[in-house]
């Protein structure tokens, strides 16, 4: 099953495109070029701001809509049906790849006389899902292959698939948590190489996924507590996900380790009563937001994380994160004594 | 500037779209939800395998395609000029994202009752290209915010363009070539700490950017001879890439180094007749395609490319190169007397 569209923007300077006659010769230099296609005109609408064509081969299976934009740009969407094949064909993976899109992409050029774009190809009807979104709405395209597992919690959406690139990969709430190639980054988390928990106690807020869990327990740790909200995605990730957490999950109590499912606030609210304290505190909890200054609900959520966290720290503890970054070196690490990292020194302020 | 455009996909039976009956209930469902966003259906067209239909608001700023597929997949492709802020709103990075968007595909979701996919967003008119492709046809999308250099060279178009998280990247026929952010890259190419260079000979066809120049150089090996056919990628990185090359393209020879601009084919055939050898040949010339069997001209090239090179290799000479990998263990290095990378072995296989 396959379907696809694709997506090409051809940039002119605004005063063609707000001149109805210059504008009309361009529109039908273009016309004529998707004529060349078999793509006619079925349905013109005329806007304040310009012009929106349908264009479509004569049975339907391939269609085009074309408009205008007040700023010299204009658009063109080309879809496709499974009886077509001018998109599909040149999705294949030899060198004939893109002949007929880029071709086309080349006249447009050629009658437009300025730059045409030509954005990737999007295929639709997948079996799996594979296009999904950074938390700042950015697209990326993976080669999943295979529904592994899903299932609601009463938290979330839990998915796992398979890629031959990645291995199994969770998904909670249709965002990427953890694949089973990503030792990179539970050893990034862990600044593995630069710190030791040899003999020391660690806490791991959320980490249900088992991966920080597994990595940890290699070093020799006093004790770990895994505090996780969610009993199925520990369960989906004990089955599916063994390239991560390995055997960690098997038992949720060993020597040298707990795994308790629950809510960290609240066990977090005990420690400090108890005045129970750890030599490193992980946050494996939600994405932080990408964000210039911390806003809204989600940091008001990360804010009393790290708060609590603190609470529960040791004098020389450390509090380690995930972090994702705008482009600035931003430290994932905040120092129970010196707080120099500069998101959560920020998050931090005013707080009392 | 800005347009934008979702793509929503729903899936049914396939039994459901081909009943005309059913078919049409279906989509009068989903034309509802629609027409609650005040887009109302402006054209129709009946294909021999279902239908599309054209939707638009009143002025024409926000337009819908909806079109039927054979195997039950229904597609939906919004698309919005500036005038219209239904999409452009939910573009941006507060806590109220998507919500437009995401709230109709619930919608939909729950008038189809069946699975509904959202590819993310994808912005259109925008002052730099932000969308690439792999070499296999996957979208890629950046943050590059400025095109810092462009021109046509007798072999290609070169491209820089920056962004606040990789630096400035070089893209050759708008292929990602190397990001000034892009270390780990090269000292993957390099094998960075397995292999000595120490006292070494090395060969670098092409490397244009600079960057395997400049991470070598700080090997202190005995010579390295680089050949790249494009004085223009060498003329723009030393200006526009030198998070990479930094001072190493200043001058094309120093003391233990010489950048020859020329074809790395007509030289490495002068290196054979004057029986002259290294100790590392690295091929940083175009990518490898990602293929299962190694066919086509530019397996042709590689082919040729990797031939040569082993006849310029002392006998415990070592050839380095990048690979794609589809998801299998694959080695970068080919021994002079033991061939034993997979991709390579199978490429020089009834080479004679």
């Amino acid at each position: 099953m396959s379907a696809n569209t694709s997506l090409l923007d051809l940039y002119l300077d605004a005063t063609i495109i707000a001149n109805p006659v210059e504008r009309s010769t361009v529109i039908q230099n273009i016309v004529n070029v998707l004529k060349e296609y078999s793509l006619d005109k079925k349905y013109e609408i005329k806007m304040s701001d310009g012009v929106l064509l349908l264009l479509t081969v004569e049975n339907g299976s391939l269609s085009a809509v074309l408009r205008t934009h007040l700023n010299g740009l204009i658009t063109l969407t080309l879809e496709e049906g499974s009886s077509s094949s001018f998109l599909t064909n040149i999705c294949s993976s030899n060198e004939k790849v893109l002949q007929g899109v880029e071709e086309l992409r080349k006249r447009l050029n050629k009658a437009v006389q300025k730059r045409v774009d030509r954005i990737p190809i999007l295929k639709r009807g997948l079996e799996v899902p594979n296009y999904f979104s950074s938390s700042d709405e950015r697209i990326f395209e993976y080669d999943f292959d295979k529904l592994v597992f899903q299932a609601d919690s009463p938290f979330q959406n839990v998915k796992i698939l398979h890629s031959p690139t990645f291995g199994n990969t969770l998904f909670l709430d249709d965002l990427q948590n953890l694949a089973e190639s990503d030792l990179s980054y539970t050893h990034g988390l862990m600044k593995y190489g630069e710190l030791s928990y040899k003999d020391q106690e660690i806490l791991i807020l959320g980490g249900g996924d088992g991966g920080l869990l597994h990595e940890l327990l290699k070093e020799k740790p006093k004790f770990i507590t895994m505090v996780d909200i969610d009993q199925l995605v520990v369960d989906a990730c004990r089955e599916h996900l063994r390239g991560a957490c390995f055997d960690s999950l098997d038992k949720l109590k060993g020597d040298n380790y707990e795994v308790i499912i629950g809510d960290c606030v609240k066990k977090m609210d005990e420690y400090m009563k108890e005045g129970k304290m750890f030599d490193f505190v992980f946050s494996d909890l939600t994405d932080i937001p990408i964000a210039t200054e911390p806003e809204g609900e989600l940091w008001k959520f990360v804010k009393k994380i790290v708060t609590m966290a603190l609470q529960v720290l040791k004098p020389r503890g450390r509090f380690l994160s995930h972090l994702s970054s705008k482009g600035e070196d931003q430290d994932t690490m905040l120092d129970r004594q010196q707080p120099r990292s500069q998101p959560f020194r920020k998050l931090l302020e005013g707080n009392g």
